[in-house]
């Protein structure tokens, strides 16, 4: 049986077309995907930066929601009708960080929808293990924003963070956004900084922002903590300015946290992290803890989940909301796999 | 009434002469000193890397022993003929630092020897609150290692170093052993790397030593660990070079501690923390805990504190042991404040 499917094709060019289906094998369930949203790792991929790990022809994807349609024998506990969503992570089990119990940085770890492929297709065969029920109440749409959500979780969770606390938040992208409303809801006081005006107000719902640019972000903080910093500080922009300026607003033992890759080593402040005695911190993905808070989250109703999607696009449309997402600073944008252009 | 004292006058030069007694005020001890060892940040003070910040003349020192000789009004608990050191820091207890309980490292922070003055004279007053009485046991001599051993005593403390856990100390100077020293006593295996055969040599007494030059201290690092990494890394050598490379060693979740003075950004890793999930971190200074523990180890003799003093030389030769110190790798002389020029 064939099925549609988007495709990263190489030269920066998505294609729809079909694809074998593949029936659930042991342990294995299939899902019949229902929304699938764009990351900014996809961004990446179709951009070519990640071509020498993606095998071509590629189906990627890998925030997603939909509702089991078949299962493999010796599943248990899981149905064909269920709303799902998956986390999209598997471990070898055996090297030194599965071992340590940190599976979710696996050595050997295969991200699903980069590593294999991923979601952006009409039915998806996945281990059972990696899929994560969903309760009533969170609709599919907002199940697409489990994952990113989940990511932002973690970070938090991370960062130790405690009712209280002032977060600085550098970076107003879909991920700083999600962070500083979980950081919100946490009980945090939260300042977040960025240059885009959409995304300042966007963040306004939960944070007092700050232009960067035209702005005095130390000020701020100066200001909301009596000089004496922030508790935790995220670096979420991604930039060498930001991974410099990221240690500065941080309080004596405050936690820094980066959470935008840098791919090259970049410039840090080692004198501020020594002379205030700062703990910095790396962040990657999620655990499973982290996608069921993030449920946990959406089903409460904390997370302005439809303000976050800016649109939701029919599978057809795949390649035009990618480069609508490179274009402008849109949040979110959603693809309605099993849609067809209108 | 005149006191024989060593002082920086400036220019990169050091005059020993004469200088006004301080008879303690109440709350203060005049301390005799017996022996001031010389620091790493003495050497920076007198090569005139610190004179934005160090009022000329000074007297410089702050790893010391001597006998309380006089005490002021209000003091109570301390007693003329107590042998003694000295915890260098005095804190304003009123800023942000100070009101969390992290006074070692108060924003006002009057570090005694560099910011007012130090303990190369013969006759010290000092706030009786920054006096450490020694137990018996532990000579005079080896009391002046009590500092910079706190020193290590702190970074390993902050790094939540457990028995059995695997360290890499990158950089063999005093700190480096005495930080392979602690860690060794602390139950953890260590590996050293340090380009100087002496430094080398001398560290192996407690730890497997590495040339980072000629060997492959990564090859070694996997060996020890499996392939997993460090738990620990402590990156003591403050280069570029090494603080690229301190991350590489560490294991998942690992945590690294950079405790070199890096004066200017420079790049680091921060792919490599995010990829790991490290933890790094910043540490200045000690607490007084760490004073108490430093003594305890002192007292105990895991210390090989005869083996770490290259040499004792008198006042009057202070000025050629700094030479001494810049041109070859000794690790630490002492000066023997009251002695006099043979």
């Amino acid at each position: 049986m064939a099925l549609r499917a988007a495709r990263y094709i190489g030269d920066q060019r998505i294609e729809v077309g079909n694809v074998e289906a593949k029936p659930p094998a042991a342990g294995e369930v299939t899902i019949r995907v229902a929304y699938n949203g764009i990351c900014g790792t996809d961004l990446h991929i179709v951009q070519g930066h990640m071509d020498t790990r993606v095998a071509l022809p590629a189906v990627i994807g890998h925030e997603m929601s939909g509702i089991i349609s078949a299962i493999g024998p010796k599943v248990e506990s899981l149905a064909p009708g269920q709303p799902v969503t998956v986390m999209p992570l598997r471990w070898c089990g055996e090297c030194a960080s599965c071992r340590a119990g940190h599976q979710h940085i696996c050595q050997h770890l295969d991200f699903v929808g980069i590593d294999s492929p991923g979601a952006l297709q009409e039915q998806w065969t996945v281990p059972a293990s990696l899929v994560v029920p969903l309760p009533e109440g969170v609709s599919l749409e907002h199940a697409a924003l489990v994952e990113p959500l989940a990511v932002a979780v973690h970070d938090v969770r991370r960062s130790r963070l405690a009712a209280g606390e002032t977060v600085v938040v550098i970076g107003g992208g879909p991920i700083g956004q999600l962070i500083a409303i979980v950081a919100r809801a946490a009980g945090a006081e939260v300042i977040l900084a960025e240059p885009d005006a959409d995304r300042r107000a966007f963040a306004a719902q939960c944070a007092i922002v700050v232009d960067p640019i035209e702005g005095d972000l130390a000020a701020v903080v100066d200001e909301h903590t009596g000089g004496a910093g922030a508790d935790v500080v995220f670096e979420v922009a991604g930039t060498r300015g930001t991974a410099l300026d990221a240690t500065r607003h941080a309080r004596t033992r405050g936690r820094v946290v980066f959470v935008a890759i840098h791919p090259e080593p970049v410039p840090v402040d080692l004198h501020r992290i020594f002379w205030r005695e700062l703990e910095v911190l790396g962040a990657r993905v999620y655990e499973r803890e982290d996608f069921v808070r993030a449920i946990e989250l959406l089903a409460s109703g904390v997370v302005p989940a439809d303000a976050l999607i800016t649109r939701i696009v029919p599978l057809d449309d795949t390649s035009e909301a990618f480069e609508a997402l490179l274009a402008a600073s849109a949040m979110k944008i959603l693809v309605d796999v099993q849609g067809v252009r209108a």
